[in-house]
Protein backbone atom coordinates (compact mmCIF):
# COMPACT_ATOMS: atom_id res chain seq x y z
CA UNK A 1 0.00 0.00 0.00
CA UNK A 2 1.36 3.34 -0.82
CA UNK A 3 2.11 6.08 1.96
CA UNK A 4 -1.05 8.20 2.64
CA UNK A 5 -1.24 11.45 0.67
CA UNK A 6 -0.65 13.54 3.79
CA UNK A 7 1.79 10.67 5.81
CA UNK A 8 4.21 13.16 4.86
CA UNK A 9 2.46 16.27 6.74
CA UNK A 10 1.49 14.04 9.64
CA UNK A 11 5.36 13.32 10.31
CA UNK A 12 6.08 16.74 10.26
CA UNK A 13 3.70 17.55 12.81
CA UNK A 14 4.47 14.27 14.91
CA UNK A 15 7.95 15.45 14.33
CA UNK A 16 7.57 19.09 15.68
CA UNK A 17 5.46 17.56 18.96
CA UNK A 18 8.28 15.18 19.19
CA UNK A 19 10.76 17.34 19.29
CA UNK A 20 9.59 20.24 21.60
CA UNK A 21 9.18 17.29 24.30
CA UNK A 22 11.56 14.70 23.68
CA UNK A 23 14.73 16.88 21.88
CA UNK A 24 16.67 16.26 18.63
CA UNK A 25 18.90 13.63 19.06
CA UNK A 26 16.40 11.35 21.47
CA UNK A 27 13.72 11.50 18.95
CA UNK A 28 13.88 8.39 16.43
CA UNK A 29 12.04 7.61 12.82
CA UNK A 30 10.33 4.41 14.75
CA UNK A 31 8.81 7.82 17.69
CA UNK A 32 8.00 9.75 14.69
CA UNK A 33 6.35 6.85 13.02
CA UNK A 34 4.11 5.75 16.20
CA UNK A 35 3.16 9.49 16.96
CA UNK A 36 1.55 10.49 13.28
CA UNK A 37 0.54 6.56 12.31
CA UNK A 38 2.40 6.62 9.05
CA UNK A 39 3.30 3.37 7.63
CA UNK A 40 7.02 2.67 7.82
CA UNK A 41 7.53 3.00 3.75
CA UNK A 42 7.04 6.63 4.58
CA UNK A 43 9.98 7.43 6.05
CA UNK A 44 12.46 6.73 3.02
CA UNK A 45 9.77 7.34 0.48
CA UNK A 46 9.63 11.25 1.80
CA UNK A 47 12.85 11.84 3.34
CA UNK A 48 15.41 10.02 1.70
CA UNK A 49 17.78 12.13 3.02
CA UNK A 50 17.12 10.54 6.67
CA UNK A 51 16.76 12.38 9.95
CA UNK A 52 18.82 15.40 9.01
CA UNK A 53 16.49 16.06 5.89
CA UNK A 54 12.92 15.06 8.12
CA UNK A 55 15.00 17.80 11.03
CA UNK A 56 15.29 20.28 8.24
CA UNK A 57 11.65 20.13 7.07
CA UNK A 58 10.30 19.96 10.63
CA UNK A 59 12.36 23.49 11.66
CA UNK A 60 11.02 24.99 7.91
CA UNK A 61 7.39 23.77 8.90
CA UNK A 62 6.96 25.01 12.21
CA UNK A 63 8.68 28.45 11.18
CA UNK A 64 6.27 28.74 7.95
CA UNK A 65 3.23 27.98 10.87
CA UNK A 66 5.20 30.16 13.74
CA UNK A 67 4.62 33.21 11.11
CA UNK A 68 1.37 32.71 10.44
CA UNK A 69 0.34 32.43 13.45
CA UNK A 70 1.94 35.68 14.57
CA UNK A 71 0.53 37.31 12.27
CA UNK A 72 -3.03 36.50 12.53
CA UNK A 73 -1.97 37.17 15.98
CA UNK A 74 -1.18 40.84 15.25
CA UNK A 75 -4.13 41.48 13.36
CA UNK A 76 -5.78 41.82 16.68
CA UNK A 77 -2.83 44.14 18.15
CA UNK A 78 -2.43 48.08 17.83
CA UNK A 79 0.55 48.39 19.87
CA UNK A 80 3.91 47.48 19.81
CA UNK A 81 3.20 46.13 24.09
CA UNK A 82 -0.19 44.32 22.62
CA UNK A 83 1.82 42.54 20.59
CA UNK A 84 4.23 41.50 22.51
CA UNK A 85 2.36 40.55 25.63
CA UNK A 86 -0.16 39.02 23.36
CA UNK A 87 2.63 36.79 21.90
CA UNK A 88 4.49 35.67 25.32
CA UNK A 89 0.02 34.72 27.01
CA UNK A 90 -0.31 32.84 24.24
CA UNK A 91 2.97 30.76 24.47
CA UNK A 92 2.18 30.48 28.10
CA UNK A 93 -1.19 29.55 27.18
CA UNK A 94 0.09 26.47 25.30
CA UNK A 95 2.67 25.48 27.40
CA UNK A 96 0.33 24.99 30.24
CA UNK A 97 -2.40 23.54 28.13
CA UNK A 98 0.17 20.95 26.60
CA UNK A 99 1.78 20.26 30.58
CA UNK A 100 5.02 22.03 29.27
CA UNK A 101 5.47 19.31 26.63
CA UNK A 102 5.07 21.59 23.77
CA UNK A 103 6.29 24.82 22.27
CA UNK A 104 9.03 24.69 19.82
CA UNK A 105 10.82 22.38 18.63
CA UNK A 106 14.09 24.56 17.31
CA UNK A 107 15.52 25.26 21.25
CA UNK A 108 16.76 21.33 21.53
CA UNK A 109 18.09 21.12 17.56
CA UNK A 110 20.03 24.02 18.88
CA UNK A 111 20.98 22.60 22.41
CA UNK A 112 21.98 19.47 20.96
CA UNK A 113 23.71 21.04 17.78
CA UNK A 114 27.03 19.16 17.74
CA UNK A 115 24.99 16.39 16.80
CA UNK A 116 23.61 18.47 14.23
CA UNK A 117 25.37 18.75 10.52
CA UNK A 118 26.13 22.21 9.87
CA UNK A 119 23.03 22.55 7.69
CA UNK A 120 20.51 21.51 9.78
CA UNK A 121 22.34 23.75 12.35
CA UNK A 122 21.97 26.85 9.51
CA UNK A 123 18.48 25.89 9.09
CA UNK A 124 17.27 26.63 12.87
CA UNK A 125 19.61 29.74 13.05
CA UNK A 126 17.56 31.06 9.88
CA UNK A 127 14.48 30.01 11.51
CA UNK A 128 15.28 31.75 14.58
CA UNK A 129 16.36 35.03 12.75
CA UNK A 130 13.38 34.91 10.57
CA UNK A 131 11.12 34.59 13.96
CA UNK A 132 12.81 37.82 15.15
CA UNK A 133 12.73 39.58 12.18
CA UNK A 134 9.09 39.12 11.25
CA UNK A 135 8.30 40.00 14.67
CA UNK A 136 10.46 43.34 14.72
CA UNK A 137 8.47 44.00 10.95
CA UNK A 138 5.38 43.55 13.23
CA UNK A 139 6.37 45.90 15.95
CA UNK A 140 7.91 48.42 13.67
CA UNK A 141 4.25 48.66 11.83
CA UNK A 142 2.65 49.51 15.01
CA UNK A 143 4.80 52.25 15.62
CA UNK A 144 8.37 51.48 16.97
CA UNK A 145 11.39 52.32 15.94
CA UNK A 146 13.29 49.54 14.39
CA UNK A 147 15.78 49.74 17.15
CA UNK A 148 12.88 49.39 20.14
CA UNK A 149 11.12 46.56 17.34
CA UNK A 150 14.47 44.55 17.13
CA UNK A 151 15.29 44.91 20.99
CA UNK A 152 11.87 43.86 21.97
CA UNK A 153 11.75 41.20 19.43
CA UNK A 154 14.58 39.65 20.45
CA UNK A 155 13.99 39.86 24.12
CA UNK A 156 10.52 38.29 23.74
CA UNK A 157 12.03 34.88 21.39
CA UNK A 158 14.63 34.46 24.07
CA UNK A 159 12.60 34.67 27.01
CA UNK A 160 10.16 32.43 25.33
CA UNK A 161 12.88 30.01 24.72
CA UNK A 162 13.72 30.13 28.16
CA UNK A 163 10.43 30.10 29.75
CA UNK A 164 9.75 26.74 27.59
CA UNK A 165 12.25 25.44 29.55
CA UNK A 166 12.21 27.24 33.14
CA UNK A 167 8.61 26.47 33.22
CA UNK A 168 8.89 22.61 32.71
CA UNK A 169 11.19 22.02 35.29
CA UNK A 170 9.29 23.91 38.18
CA UNK A 171 5.93 22.52 36.16
CA UNK A 172 4.21 25.90 36.46
CA UNK A 173 3.88 28.89 34.26
CA UNK A 174 5.56 31.63 36.52
CA UNK A 175 8.48 32.44 34.13
CA UNK A 176 6.47 32.97 31.15
CA UNK A 177 4.71 35.73 33.69
CA UNK A 178 7.78 37.34 34.88
CA UNK A 179 8.57 37.81 31.43
CA UNK A 180 5.36 39.38 30.76
CA UNK A 181 5.27 41.14 33.58
CA UNK A 182 8.68 42.50 32.91
CA UNK A 183 7.62 43.60 29.57
CA UNK A 184 4.19 45.26 30.62
CA UNK A 185 6.61 47.60 33.04
CA UNK A 186 8.69 48.27 30.37
CA UNK A 187 6.13 48.67 27.41
CA UNK A 188 4.64 51.20 29.54
CA UNK A 189 1.61 52.89 27.68
CA UNK A 190 2.44 56.10 28.69
CA UNK A 191 6.00 56.05 27.67
CA UNK A 192 6.27 58.07 24.41
CA UNK A 193 9.68 57.00 24.05
CA UNK A 194 10.65 53.47 24.88
CA UNK A 195 14.35 54.25 24.79
CA UNK B 1 46.03 1.73 38.26
CA UNK B 2 43.69 2.49 40.75
CA UNK B 3 41.61 5.51 39.15
CA UNK B 4 43.01 9.10 39.68
CA UNK B 5 41.76 10.75 42.88
CA UNK B 6 40.62 14.00 40.90
CA UNK B 7 39.08 11.69 38.14
CA UNK B 8 35.70 12.03 39.85
CA UNK B 9 35.74 15.72 39.63
CA UNK B 10 37.72 16.18 36.15
CA UNK B 11 34.55 13.67 34.88
CA UNK B 12 31.81 16.33 36.52
CA UNK B 13 33.40 19.49 35.29
CA UNK B 14 33.94 17.39 31.52
CA UNK B 15 30.01 16.49 32.36
CA UNK B 16 29.15 20.24 32.94
CA UNK B 17 31.01 21.27 29.43
CA UNK B 18 29.61 18.42 27.50
CA UNK B 19 25.64 18.77 28.70
CA UNK B 20 26.06 22.11 27.60
CA UNK B 21 27.54 21.99 24.12
CA UNK B 22 25.74 18.55 23.07
CA UNK B 23 23.11 17.92 25.25
CA UNK B 24 22.16 14.93 28.17
CA UNK B 25 21.00 12.22 25.28
CA UNK B 26 23.67 13.08 23.19
CA UNK B 27 26.56 12.99 26.10
CA UNK B 28 28.12 9.26 25.91
CA UNK B 29 30.27 8.11 28.76
CA UNK B 30 32.90 7.67 26.19
CA UNK B 31 32.49 11.34 25.34
CA UNK B 32 32.88 12.40 29.27
CA UNK B 33 36.34 10.34 29.14
CA UNK B 34 37.60 11.66 26.38
CA UNK B 35 37.15 15.24 27.80
CA UNK B 36 38.33 14.51 31.20
CA UNK B 37 41.24 12.48 30.26
CA UNK B 38 39.87 9.97 33.15
CA UNK B 39 40.75 6.17 32.59
CA UNK B 40 38.06 3.73 32.28
CA UNK B 41 37.64 2.38 35.23
CA UNK B 42 36.77 5.57 36.37
CA UNK B 43 33.43 5.45 35.56
CA UNK B 44 31.81 2.28 37.28
CA UNK B 45 34.15 2.88 39.97
CA UNK B 46 32.55 6.16 41.06
CA UNK B 47 29.41 6.61 39.43
CA UNK B 48 27.85 2.89 39.50
CA UNK B 49 24.31 4.00 39.15
CA UNK B 50 25.62 4.81 35.39
CA UNK B 51 24.40 8.08 33.62
CA UNK B 52 21.28 8.68 35.17
CA UNK B 53 23.67 8.90 38.61
CA UNK B 54 26.58 10.53 36.82
CA UNK B 55 24.06 13.26 35.65
CA UNK B 56 22.48 14.28 38.96
CA UNK B 57 26.09 14.81 40.22
CA UNK B 58 26.72 16.74 37.54
CA UNK B 59 23.56 18.72 38.08
CA UNK B 60 24.38 18.87 41.77
CA UNK B 61 27.90 20.12 40.99
CA UNK B 62 26.82 23.14 38.61
CA UNK B 63 24.21 24.04 41.18
CA UNK B 64 26.29 24.34 43.49
CA UNK B 65 29.43 26.13 41.88
CA UNK B 66 26.76 28.66 40.12
CA UNK B 67 25.56 29.52 43.95
CA UNK B 68 28.76 30.30 44.82
CA UNK B 69 29.50 32.06 41.89
CA UNK B 70 26.29 33.89 41.97
CA UNK B 71 26.95 35.01 45.77
CA UNK B 72 30.67 36.22 45.05
CA UNK B 73 28.89 38.58 42.42
CA UNK B 74 26.75 40.02 44.76
CA UNK B 75 29.62 40.92 47.54
CA UNK B 76 30.33 43.25 44.61
CA UNK B 77 26.30 44.78 43.94
CA UNK B 78 24.83 47.00 46.26
CA UNK B 79 21.77 47.17 44.33
CA UNK B 80 19.10 44.62 42.84
CA UNK B 81 19.46 46.16 39.65
CA UNK B 82 23.64 45.85 39.63
CA UNK B 83 23.18 42.40 40.88
CA UNK B 84 20.66 41.50 37.74
CA UNK B 85 22.81 43.45 35.20
CA UNK B 86 25.94 41.88 36.59
CA UNK B 87 24.73 38.06 36.50
CA UNK B 88 23.41 38.14 32.80
CA UNK B 89 27.09 40.61 31.71
CA UNK B 90 28.89 37.82 32.78
CA UNK B 91 26.99 35.24 31.44
CA UNK B 92 27.09 37.11 27.83
CA UNK B 93 30.77 37.42 28.53
CA UNK B 94 31.55 33.55 29.44
CA UNK B 95 28.84 32.75 26.97
CA UNK B 96 30.91 34.56 24.04
CA UNK B 97 34.14 33.58 25.24
CA UNK B 98 33.48 29.83 24.47
CA UNK B 99 32.16 30.25 21.23
CA UNK B 100 28.21 30.52 22.35
CA UNK B 101 29.18 26.59 23.54
CA UNK B 102 28.92 26.35 27.32
CA UNK B 103 26.47 27.97 29.78
CA UNK B 104 23.97 25.96 31.24
CA UNK B 105 24.17 21.70 31.47
CA UNK B 106 20.58 21.83 32.94
CA UNK B 107 18.78 22.96 30.00
CA UNK B 108 19.26 20.53 27.54
CA UNK B 109 18.45 17.80 30.73
CA UNK B 110 15.16 19.41 30.95
CA UNK B 111 14.72 19.51 27.11
CA UNK B 112 15.46 16.04 27.17
CA UNK B 113 13.25 15.29 30.15
CA UNK B 114 11.49 12.33 28.66
CA UNK B 115 14.66 9.95 28.85
CA UNK B 116 15.75 11.39 32.10
CA UNK B 117 14.34 9.16 34.49
CA UNK B 118 12.01 11.03 37.09
CA UNK B 119 14.95 11.42 40.02
CA UNK B 120 16.82 13.16 37.00
CA UNK B 121 14.22 15.50 36.34
CA UNK B 122 13.32 16.82 40.34
CA UNK B 123 16.99 17.16 40.66
CA UNK B 124 16.86 19.29 37.45
CA UNK B 125 14.04 21.16 38.82
CA UNK B 126 15.55 21.07 42.38
CA UNK B 127 18.60 22.81 40.68
CA UNK B 128 16.29 25.65 39.03
CA UNK B 129 14.51 26.49 41.97
CA UNK B 130 17.66 26.78 44.48
CA UNK B 131 19.32 28.97 41.81
CA UNK B 132 15.56 31.23 41.73
CA UNK B 133 15.75 31.02 45.10
CA UNK B 134 19.24 31.94 46.06
CA UNK B 135 18.85 35.12 43.61
CA UNK B 136 16.30 36.01 45.17
CA UNK B 137 17.27 36.14 48.56
CA UNK B 138 20.35 38.16 47.22
CA UNK B 139 18.22 40.54 46.00
CA UNK B 140 16.06 40.87 48.93
CA UNK B 141 18.87 41.34 50.86
CA UNK B 142 19.90 44.70 48.43
CA UNK B 143 16.41 46.10 49.31
CA UNK B 144 13.95 44.63 46.85
CA UNK B 145 10.61 43.37 48.06
CA UNK B 146 9.89 39.92 47.90
CA UNK B 147 7.45 39.66 45.30
CA UNK B 148 9.81 41.59 43.15
CA UNK B 149 13.04 39.88 43.87
CA UNK B 150 10.86 36.82 43.40
CA UNK B 151 9.94 38.23 39.54
CA UNK B 152 13.21 39.72 38.64
CA UNK B 153 15.13 36.03 39.61
CA UNK B 154 12.79 34.36 37.39
CA UNK B 155 13.05 36.42 34.85
CA UNK B 156 16.83 36.47 34.90
CA UNK B 157 17.17 33.12 35.01
CA UNK B 158 14.64 32.37 32.17
CA UNK B 159 15.94 34.78 30.12
CA UNK B 160 19.51 33.37 30.60
CA UNK B 161 18.47 30.18 29.85
CA UNK B 162 16.80 31.32 26.39
CA UNK B 163 19.93 33.71 25.92
CA UNK B 164 21.96 30.68 25.84
CA UNK B 165 19.88 28.96 22.98
CA UNK B 166 19.28 32.07 20.91
CA UNK B 167 22.81 33.30 21.34
CA UNK B 168 24.10 30.05 19.72
CA UNK B 169 21.85 30.23 16.89
CA UNK B 170 22.82 33.79 16.04
CA UNK B 171 26.16 33.16 17.36
CA UNK B 172 26.09 36.67 18.66
CA UNK B 173 25.27 37.92 22.10
CA UNK B 174 22.40 40.20 21.21
CA UNK B 175 19.98 38.14 23.27
CA UNK B 176 21.80 38.76 26.06
CA UNK B 177 21.98 42.39 25.41
CA UNK B 178 18.84 42.68 24.44
CA UNK B 179 17.48 41.17 28.20
CA UNK B 180 20.17 43.71 29.58
CA UNK B 181 18.86 46.55 28.03
CA UNK B 182 15.45 45.67 28.98
CA UNK B 183 16.25 45.30 32.97
CA UNK B 184 18.03 48.40 32.80
CA UNK B 185 15.24 49.81 31.63
CA UNK B 186 12.66 48.15 33.75
CA UNK B 187 14.96 48.50 37.48
CA UNK B 188 15.93 52.05 36.94
CA UNK B 189 18.14 53.52 39.62
CA UNK B 190 15.22 56.73 40.05
CA UNK B 191 12.08 54.17 40.51
CA UNK B 192 11.76 53.89 44.47
CA UNK B 193 8.99 51.24 43.44
CA UNK B 194 9.11 48.62 40.30
CA UNK B 195 5.94 47.22 40.57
Amino acid sequence: MPPRSDSREQMIKAGRRLYSARGYVGTAFSDVLAESGAPRGSVYFHFPGGKDEFAGEVIAAHSRSEEARLTRLAATCETPRELVIAFLTAARDYAVSTGFREGCPIGAVILESSHASPTLLESAAAAIETSIGSFTALLVERGATESDARRWATAAITGFEGALIVSRAMADPAPFDSLIDLLQLTMDRDRADMA
